[in-house]
């Protein structure tokens, strides 16, 4: 085991959303301090941390201070500069390694990554100009998704073509962004698997996650997933097969499409390299959220357990759902979390509830 | 019902401690802002506020400034002077009520009131000198408890006395200090019950919890308490009948003697009007935490449930307890909860860990 960061330590966030606000409170709670370092003044984390640093991630100086500032960094969103990754790293050990944030932050990488360890996900294929299109379209097969290699997330950085035509344009719209084209899945539903590794490599698993999502986000998340307990030990499996592949430490997210009755029933999706939306229930529904045991790991703590003592159906509230903050706030069997966003633009994640039900 | 506070709005809370902490944090949950307001550069709530002003309780002017950022002001501890309250409701609405803190913050003033109300106390009586002692001790009995009438918590401010020769001694030390005399009972346990109650006067009672206290201090509580369905009842209903009497707004916390097979079974030992370390537990056994639910008191929101998914065992980490960190963040079924405290000084409350067990 490394030494462990002492009570009175300081944890780095770079990133201000709801996820380093909560990673926040999430260290607060271990008696840590919390230095956030954000690009927006109105940054929802700010109301939280115990230090501030208003700065453009792309500052490398800025980002190296902040770095020699904290005992250890991590991040909020995977779609950090490995430049920025690289100065923390001079100042402060960063975790996650910055090996999963590269491969997270490119769909092409993160696919052949996948699919080196022995993962399954959907056929797939570089497309870099209409040159290559004809031969990308003839492995992958049409439906399919055409997708930026990077910065896609939440839905951003995708469409679905039907057709070749369709392919041409919408390749055209990209003006030669890197991109991929990805075979249309056909599942019976969405997973999540949320596991938690630590410094000194051992794992421990939240239970597996039914997603819904709608336009692309996130709408709700319910667990226990509707699966077999033979899917679920598999989905746990490739999930820790993945975090020990990456050395990953802190907490780490494989969305999986689940097609009942194919074979392989499991295909990875995507990954990402951080605490995650389809993991806010454990904030209610277990002892030790998934934030807590983010920080544990960064920290050098021991993992806490990942057992939950209900099952959970958790909602986004997104743009103008948090409308309903009130009636939601005195509604039976819920809690209500919401992220001290000023504006609720429409797609923006304002808020969560989560009910909780007796364990089944 | 009162109009709500809406999202975004801040609450003030004077008082940097732990308390202050957990109640920042819980406002950070339902997207409100904390501004604490502290005498101590080092206050621990400090590190979890949006707003933080370092001020004296007596300097009115900067109390009454503090009132005037906010949306409403709480207090973390109930020894707040009237006019700090006073100062501080010239610009915001101040809760629980000033009543609240006046009768808690006098023994005497409190145990008169709860006399007042039918509710069963310790014997007790004033005395300001020798020459009423004797009056004094012919009404309460030895042996007896001596103790100030202001400014007594964790032990603080009292004596216990055998004799009148020692009741003589421990009175001449307090030169002068207003006192009170109360009769020692012997119980089987002590109980309290943590009741909120919304500013539209609905309450809600978290389980009756048994504690044990050791040098004056709270070391631990279990909940459920080993009581009666009956004396659990009788207990709900007399702190009912006190956050009613004080038109209280927020948590209220009434400790109680419970005397087995005596009739009256409970005395009332004291009031606190806020959250108190008894309740603790609620952060982890409890969907809606104490915390949670006097911020939504204080902000007129509906009041969160207050059931129990688990039973639960609350343990304080006073002074040098602490050290013991790292085993305790890897115990099972265990959440520690750490203030950020710099120093173990002896008898300071560094933290607190919570064993939650199947509920019983």
């Amino acid at each position: 085991m490394p030494d462990a960061l002492l009570p009175g330590s300081t944890i780095g966030i770079m990133g201000g959303g709801q996820l380093g606000r909560m990673l926040a409170l999430a260290a607060s709670q271990l008696g840590l301090k919390a230095h956030i370092y954000a690009d927006d003044a109105n940054a929802p984390a700010f109301d939280v941390a115990a230090v501030r640093t208003l700065g453009d991630y792309g500052d490398l100086a800025a980002v190296e201070a902040f770095a020699a500032s904290v005992d250890v960094v991590t991040c909020e969103f995977e779609n950090v500069a490995a430049g920025a990754l690289e100065a923390a790293s001079r100042a402060a050990p960063v975790y996650p390694p910055p090996l999963a944030f590269a491969i997270a932050q490119d769909r092409l990488t993160e696919k052949t990554f996948l699919s080196e360890l022995g993962i399954r996900v959907a056929p797939f294929a570089a497309v870099s100009d209409a040159g290559n299109l004809k031969d990308a379209l003839d492995q992958v097969k049409l439906p399919a998704l055409l997708k930026t290699r990077r910065f896609g997330y939440d839905g951003k950085g995708q469409a679905l073509v039907k057709t070749e035509a369709e392919a041409s344009k919408a390749l055209a719209e990209l003006q030669g962004t890197p991109a991929l084209i990805e075979g249309l899945i056909a599942f019976s539903r969405e997973l999540s698997v949320l596991v938690v590794r630590g410094q000194g490599g051992s794992t421990q698993f939240y239970d597996t996650v039914e997603n819904v999502h709608q336009n692309g986000i996130l709408a709700a998340s319910r667990v226990p997933a509707r699966i077999s307990a033979s899917v679920a030990f598999e989905a746990r499996t490739i999930a820790g097969q993945v975090a020990d592949a990456l050395h990953h430490v802190g907490v780490l997210a494989v969305e999986m499409f689940h097609r009942e009755g194919a074979e392989p029933s499991l295909l990875v999706n995507e990954i990402a390299p951080r605490v995650h939306n389809s993991g806010h229930w454990t904030l209610d529904a277990c002892l030790i959220s998934q934030f807590e045991n983010h920080v544990r790991a960064i920290a050098g703590w021991p993992l806490g357990e990942t057992s939950r003592h209900s099952d959970a159906l958790m909602t986004n509230l997104i743009g103008a759902e948090m409308e309903r903050w009130r009636a939601l706030a005195g509604e039976e069997g819920t809690a209500l979390h919401l992220y001290g966003k000023a504006e609720a633009r429409p797609g923006r994640k304002m808020g969560h509830v989560t009910r909780l039900y007796p364990k089944s």
